[in-house]
């Protein structure tokens, strides 16, 4: 993957496919642009470039030297988009994801084609600050099955666990023992970027033909929260994926990748 | 429209697109091949070719002359598939539509790549067979406008009343005075052909890569019988529409395309 | 059951047990009195006394002369509540009774301890005058068991009609045949007097102790609507009866009957 | 509170109220009994004797010196209900203390009139121990205000962190304050006490009288697993707390009263 200096940091990007299209997908907060290689040869086949890519703090991007508020990640963006001459793209965002994604709506809007966010919020609630805060306690122990074992349990729903049990536990034993000391600071660090992030009163601003997906047994960011952004975002369309909790890209890998490339191709045949 | 002689009646098909690919539509009950009209642009402008056509007994298909099983829709389409030479489709269903795709996948898989069931019921439940009784009910006024007054408030949801009462008060106007005679004893001989409809054993047995669309607030199909469906078929994906009655296609279009176009684009690049 | 000369007509009341504390009873548009006899007797062996009555235009109260608003049958419960000598009771209404429970709340909250208000909505949604205006059009037929063929499937849940299956075919039998050329003069009268309903914006002058209670398969008047009423009236407790349709007190009777009694006694202990 | 010498050990408990009706209460795994506090004196006021307690190392009942299965405390509760002459009572239990109940009504259904499962699950699925085993993680940190912060927003649904964020942020700090290193040990033997308690065959022996309480978010016990319960348990009412999540006695204790109230009040009525 190559890195190119952003703002002052290497940034970690990917760029796959051929297409005229181009999809940037934005992760949640624990996850990296290595999180979508399940995904993305999906929306390659079907015709679409994609760029997966670290924020800084995350995956293979530099940490930073600093704290700095959410806002940040739109500007490295931005920045990104600039130098690979992305003039027009989809964005897709997940979780914190998402959240980024919502603010580079509500600034870059003319380079946007479309908005696809995926269980996300466009607050932060006193029980999303306190699922921050003991994820940032869990980051303390520096220790990556403790952490995992920590975390784990409100972002996967039972039906996942049920269905998926061996998956889960390869999960927390690979990442586990993957996690550097380097890693918690960095999470700390993006954990304690967003705890005054509130668009509620801007969403409507928003105009651009935009995908919500929930899911039913989300326990982060529940049903109601993506309902609010359905009823702000004019345009929007608005799918609930069943039996599936927070992170449905993991547990619903097969409806996450057709509502994306639904609303993909609806997208790009609608003004024909 | 094109109307060609099969098993002894006249059956009414469109074909639309050019694509390899061809999707075949089924209506629900009530509906005709006409109710499509404003989804098929958005089927065909992605490249497929679209089937749609009226059941015997449905819209300008001849009315048959004598009472018969649901089943017999089911040949009819297989007939008509070899007349017109379709040797693999994608086959869509929503209600009664996705009774007989269920059907036809369980006899006729080999010239199935794909099926999609919307808002439909593998049995009839007590509840169900009230309902038909309730329409039957109310087909014996022969009258459309009190037909509509009474069989639609089961149909749309709440939300729907609120955000599209004009196109609902408009729909009963315009469908209202086009039900003849005729139509009401059609209507009542579709609605007596499913009464002992029971696939839920031998469901298990369909194979095809399947998407099962539910509505939250469909008061005649409710997201449990779609659930019975999506356990027993192993290769399915699930969706929910939220704020959507039992005619998803109508109430939340922009949904109902996305999740065919995204079903169907990640089969065909699937194998590759 | 007693009569008496009421605003002009003779209401039909019933008034049972011995106990300091009165509950008094208001009906859906389609019930009466009698509706509440699987019911009553817990109440009573409770130790409360337990007053029914039917509305005019109800059961064997005298058919109405002439048009009139539901704020009428508020009025009507007033003077019997004088001529009772009743000068404190709780009052539960389910459905239009529920309408006539928050109107009488509202206006003689003096007369009140508690309320009560299972499946009802403060405002007549287009859905709601949808499904009136389809009762409208089956009594216009005037027979009883047509008009049940027709009324029914949207009262009652899909469950419902799984475990009472029987229940429902005799209730259809025996209602069906009782059903009168008045009854269905009367029925109109009912039904048109709520079209312009609307407490949404009093609601928060409620300030008696209320509990809601609401079912999660109710067609008619959905848990939304409910839940609008417990965010609008601070004193309320709100509780749902799953597996269940609009006719919670038919369909959950044991569910039904703890949640008044328990509403009922916390409340009377509350101060002591 | 008294203390006596139970099979080995010390149990607290407190038995308060004058009734004829004795209602047994069980806490959840972090509870004691003087979490019922606010409760209790509810039931009291409705002529019931309340007896709340501690299992062994829970509150202030002596820790175990070694380690059990969860069935140990029904054995405990028999010898506790023998000692203090209680031949006949209703059994409430809440989650771990439900499991302790549905076991209890197993073995000894003599000794009880009726039984109240709330926020609980008939067996451990996968979901369930990882919770188990994230508390556990926990818990090796011995500091109370860690494992809080840790533990609690699985607990509690983002309605009632909305709420009631004050009186979270006060249980935080004043039981963090408290929580010593053998609470931590015991709560870790209580923890390995039920890794493979699996009723789901059994339940419908139990033919007691039964209240089953779910709340709609809670993300420990989800409503299914109380369905399932209620699908076993012939004579069991079902009904669900909204806006709330698994500490539904916290998080809706006005509720939660009452649905325990109605259920007892209908009860001891049922037969005369």
């Amino acid at each position: 993957m190559p890195m190119v200096k952003i703002n002052g940091f290497n940034m970690n990007y990917r760029l796959e496919g051929e297409g005229d299209k181009t999809l940037v997908i934005l992760n949640g907060i624990m996850m990296s642009a290595d999180s979508w290689a399940g995904l993305v040869p999906s929306f390659v086949r079907n015709g679409y470039r994609v760029l997966t890519l670290d924020f800084r703090d995350q995956g293979k991007s530099q940490p930073s030297p600093e704290a700095y508020k959410i806002g940040q990640h739109a500007e490295d963006l931005k920045a990104l988009l600039e130098l690979l001459e992305i003039k027009c793209c989809s964005l897709l965002g997940i979780s914190y994801g998402g959240q980024v994604a919502m603010l580079f709506a509500l600034k870059y809007p003319q380079l946007l084609e479309s908005l696809i966010l995926a269980n996300t919020m466009a607050r932060m609630s006193n029980h999303l600050k306190a699922i921050g805060a003991a994820w940032d306690e869990a980051a303390k122990l520096k220790d990556g099955k403790s952490f995992l074992r920590l975390a784990m349990p409100i972002i996967y729903s039972q039906c996942f666990y049920s269905r998926s049990y061996e998956w889960l536990q390869a999960r927390e034993e690979a990442l586990g023992g993957s996690l550097t000391s380097e890693w918690f600071e960095a999470f700390q660090r993006l954990s304690s970027s967003h705890g005054d992030y509130d668009l509620v009163e801007e969403l409507e601003k928003i105009k651009l033909p935009t995908l919500i997906i929930a899911s039913d047994q989300d326990a982060i960011t529940p049903y109601e929260e993506q309902l609010l952004i359905h009823r702000k975002v004019k345009a929007s369309s608005f799918v609930v994926i069943p039996e599936s909790g927070h992170a449905s890209c993991y547990e619903k890998p097969q409806e996450f990748i057709l509502l994306v490339l639904g609303f993909l191709a609806a997208l790009s045949n609608r003004h024909e």
